[in-house]
């Protein structure tokens, strides 16, 4: 798989990097490095997989070691969306033996935690791909790494829903009852919201679909439902509006809900619980 | 257990909670809120837990909401270090309804994820419970949340290694080549650090410990060994130097690494693979 | 015509009203005032129209003076989207009477330039009120300042277009060219884009209209084309999307292209080009 | 004319770039180019004046195509100041397509709207050359884009004011009131302000002209007076102080108001209110 | 002496302390007070002058606690510019004794420099209260702290040079050298200037002062002169500019250079070498 | 001396630099070069030390001219912690001299400042050279400048103790107080604090000494105690910790504290109190 388009201008992808950075160099810097190493001396290192996943967000790493200090170059050896075995090399780093040391652990801690929404993501996606749903991430991310896990999700073969609260309306059950009903809140909505905004309805029961597609709905999100509501709930809508599955879903399940012909499968937890993707640093003789 | 003092100021709380809000609010705002829900309209909602585990950062879950709009009050009703069962209530926010979903997902996400960290270190540290040894974390952290994971692993229990590469010295592998021996390295930071910085080495065989030792370090990390080997350097070091355990410990081998008499067992997984504690915000009627 | 909702959380008003009185006050602060008005000197001003329009943005104005100093007290008298006559007072600030005067003219400066673009807004919106067509900007904004002025169109009455580029798509002659045609660019953006992003295609050419509908386009957008021909536009549409009309429309022009039954009418200037909305501080005896 | 100093260093002229991009670009970047455009797709454009006017900022949208992504080279093909015709090409861009479309709106929302700054500037100087007085700005300026502003002025031949309440102190009828007197105001201020500050002294009547340059007023401020009246103040102040005239002048008073003999002509609109300079950006084939 | 204006706003003012707190708390808060004070440990301690001098800044001092953590509440017992003896109690902080702790060495920092900066002034206002010349301080501050030097400088009875290179010219050596003499760097520089603008020419030799008056010079400093040679530089400039003295003025010689005349004498090193006022901070039993 | 490592990376160090460079430069850049100098004129300079001392920090310095401006380059001619001479030349710069001279006052304020910090260590590291005790600096640094004060520290051949309240326990009167005794407050902090932190204990009396280090302190500090105290201290404790002298040390009484027996001897003057290294900028013909 290609990468998909990486979603930071230069400036703000070093922002991030810089302010991860500083986390871990506070205004000490790296003590044991610049005690032990001299300020001369020259390495080259490598970032290899640990174990097998898909990669995400290279060019992070990348600069977390150009900008921790002088005097290094950095070679990626593979790609973002790339699948890696354990043992395969992703980056190569030379130069400055300090510099390459300061930037070691911010590198790694987003290429680990990228890497590994990137490769559970594709894990679901491969489970559904006998099917043409799509697997979508939610607003379920880590705080301050949400444009970063929505690209991580693409490079795994997954889409993104909305960035946040502002790019799309998702009409909930909160805003039901506060609406007074389905119809309504729809309404209000599709009166007042711009031309280029798509209106999402939840809905809990498949009664409550008429209502929501009478009023125009977009898309409709089955909120945990079973595989067969799920089925029912796409013969009622038959392509009056995007379906989407949510709640719930595992990679067990996942195949199941992709086959009752829903459009869309969201997920949390490729963003808030993935496990870091196991990499290291390996100096070079 | 009660709660470990919080790390942040009131004002760099505020920053790192108002910098997610605007991830999720943008230039927009929150659309759906705003076109469903009248703008003074009232409500009373709970963050309650779907599934057991310790609670972290509470206040930071407070000041999400605080800090979405105008009109909310919140109270807490739980303290971080708590451990709760799926349907405990742990924060009511009441107040203007479009404040309230506005912060919701924010604050449910760092309170997911901090939870997250502190419920698996609680997990660790009851597994060692029967020793003296102490579970910590390492720099293994995810980019822009040190100080708050490493608070989550107070809230669990656990103990904090160092926050970043300036207050401590850690000489590793690399280091030890760099300066030419366990003893070289060692002896130049010595020479150099400050009075109040400890000096940590991490050996790979037993038989480098004597000359760390020698040299001065006050810690010894004992990497990747397995418990009986842990075992013989606990005995060879005999309280010359704290020691600490390192390296692919698990939930199913801490208690044997422990008892290995060690003094401290450093775990990454807890801050960058732990996922997030399940909570929901359920709204009264 | 009630206020549309704000779309800044109070921390992010504060933000943007902060750096603007930076810009006045600079390092040494507001000398005239220090120098010749005593410290605890005591007053009360009215903001006042000195021309009829249309008010946006009054709770900035009020910050502002809040935000310039010590002790004073703001009384909103009217609201945003509200009409005003030359000679209404709309804002009335007592308290010291230097803080007054250093949160003067960063009150004027916003509450003129947005209240501007309410009220240019408003005329258009006037101007079409027979018909069922929408006004709507674009992106064409002043830089820093297009959260705010796409507000002031909402307080005119009028709707927003996207936000930046993120929220939707718009395809252009430079991307169809670049896609190989029409049909191909809105097939591409479909297949990758999200479920919840919609597609606009800008067409130059009546003949254009027909692959775009084919290829799944959400929205039409008749480039600079005069009003009977967007009436044929709209006919060959036929409600299989949403159109809008662009491009070089003025007060004078934009009934009639209202009447051509258009859904939407984007106007780039009552973003960039709208004058002030004259307003002064009057102190009173 | 040639071009004016630039303001700003070369770091604030990126930030503020890039300020403008991120509200543009946001967390999801240019969606559309990037699913319609290829990556590697290369590309040239001109920016082109679509009607007359005086350039300023070229510089600007220079660095917005630079900072926006990666890869493009930038050619200025015309400076600050300088006079364009319809038609006229400024600035050329040529390199990858996705980084000039994602820098396309934030050039031009630059460059428009200082030029538009410098070209009403411009009618103004022009109408007044035949007399010794200069056109000069005032702190009516755009929120974040004073030091801009204040630059496209003197891109038009005109003089910039106070560049905020810091350097210098100009004494108005608010001041006079709470000191009690305009003799009184003065002496205040000479006393206590700095030896390089200067202090002007905004007067509503003829006869409070004699006691503020009795009492060292460095500038006299004529408000909202007519021509005649002017002249004879002109007459009075006889060089013993720098004579400004201010208050509702347009292009069509101003020569009178210059005949007059004043040596500064202050206009708040050709800030506030000028309207955007017309300029495109075109695809070479 | 009473207090000076103070010159930032209250948000200016806290960005400025938070910084501060943010060195001295880094991520890991105040692990001594965390470690032996518990949380809710109350106390009630007082700021102590160890030495005479002039206070300047309490009201930082006071903002230091309230933004180091809960609790706390601030009384001032002095005020700037005021003369204080060994023993003097300047600040009252009671509440939380966590906090207190956690902002001591913060506002400590800030009152202890910048009452130096006061104190040190003081001496010099005070050895030439005799005549009519001011002290004055320089462009010579300490990076990041101008804006609050020069406000210690008025704190101990001197007056401010420019705040920085936009807020006034000032013509030296380099400037006459690159403009080819003085007489046509002054006309350079008021034919472009703003009329707001004073000029000041650095001379080093006697003989320049004629050309820089005739061209229009506003100030002339006199260079690293002796008094007499100053004396006749006063008599020739004779009222037409005001005259500055410049370079190597120490405590025991400024008597001599006010005494020639000059109606300001400028001294760098009351802000860039003026050492602590000492103070501390005493708990109440 | 050779350079010690400087602790900033290049992002943080232009980040300094850049926030000197604006309040001198504000929004209106360098009015009088601009005015004066012609924009492409060319010029070399040379920074020279006017007195004796110690470097630090020449890096900063040659960052502030290259930011200040364009077209400028910078050569290093001496390095930090060298000793100069009055007339030593320190570093070049040649290129645009507009931007020399927009940078140089930002380039001096901190290389004098630095260096001044530097140059008074070094004058108590040289008058304890004949001992084994170490000269170190305190948290009593100028508000924004700790990195930078703590690195021109070890440039005159100082050490560090803690960055900040979070790098190291520091035990005083008040926290003993608070904690009911020494011991106790060295107990509670070792069984709480990370085993990375070393714990120093304050002790106004000598027979506070042994219930510290029985409790475990790692180092001890012997405030105000005269030189013959000191060495009955040193010879208690009897290598058991690590003995630190502090409070009211000076240049005339540092070689008898010293000649005592202590470890570490820290000084607060030497960042809070360093008159200022005398530096110019001198114009090559």
């Amino acid at each position: 798989m290609s990468a998909p388009e990486f979603p930071l201008t230069p400036t703000a992808l070093d922002q991030t990097v810089l302010a991860a950075l500083a986390e871990d160099l506070g205004v000490a810097g790296d003590l044991t490095s610049n005690l032990t190493i001299a300020e001369d001396a020259q390495a080259t290192a490598t970032i290899v997989a640990r174990k097998p996943g898909v990669l995400s967000s290279l060019a992070i790493a990348a600069r977390a070691f150009v900008l921790a200090g002088e005097g290094v170059t950095v070679k990626a050896l593979n790609s973002d969306g790339g699948l890696v075995e354990a043992g395969t090399a992703v980056l190569e780093v030379s130069g400055n033996a300090r510099t390459i040391l300061a930037g070691e652990r911010t590198a790694l801690n987003f290429l680990g935690h990228l890497s590994g929404v990137a490769s559970e993501t594709r894990k679901l996606v491969d489970a559904v791909s006998h099917t043409s749903a799509r697997i979508c991430c939610t607003r379920k991310t880590t705080p301050g790494l949400r444009a970063l896990e929505k690209y991580a999700v693409r490079c795994g073969g997954g889409f993104n829903h909305r960035f946040g609260l502002g790019d799309g309306v998702l009409i909930k059950d909160n805003h039901i009852i506060a609406a007074d009903g389905v119809a309504a809140a729809v309404e209000n909505a599709k009166a007042k919201a711009g031309h280029m905004v798509k209106i999402e309805v939840e809905v809990d029961h498949i009664d409550q679909i008429e209502s929501a597609l009478g009023a125009g709905a977009d898309v409709i999100m089955l909120d945990n439902m079973d595989p067969p509501t799920m089925a029912r709930a796409v013969q009622l809508i038959a392509g009056r509006a995007v379906v989407e599955a949510s709640g719930s879903i595992t990679l067990g399940t996942v195949a199941a809900v992709a086959e009752s012909g829903v459009d869309v499968i969201s997920v949390g937890w490729i963003t808030h619980s993935a496990p870091c993707l196991d990499l290291g640093l390996d100096f070079q003789d």
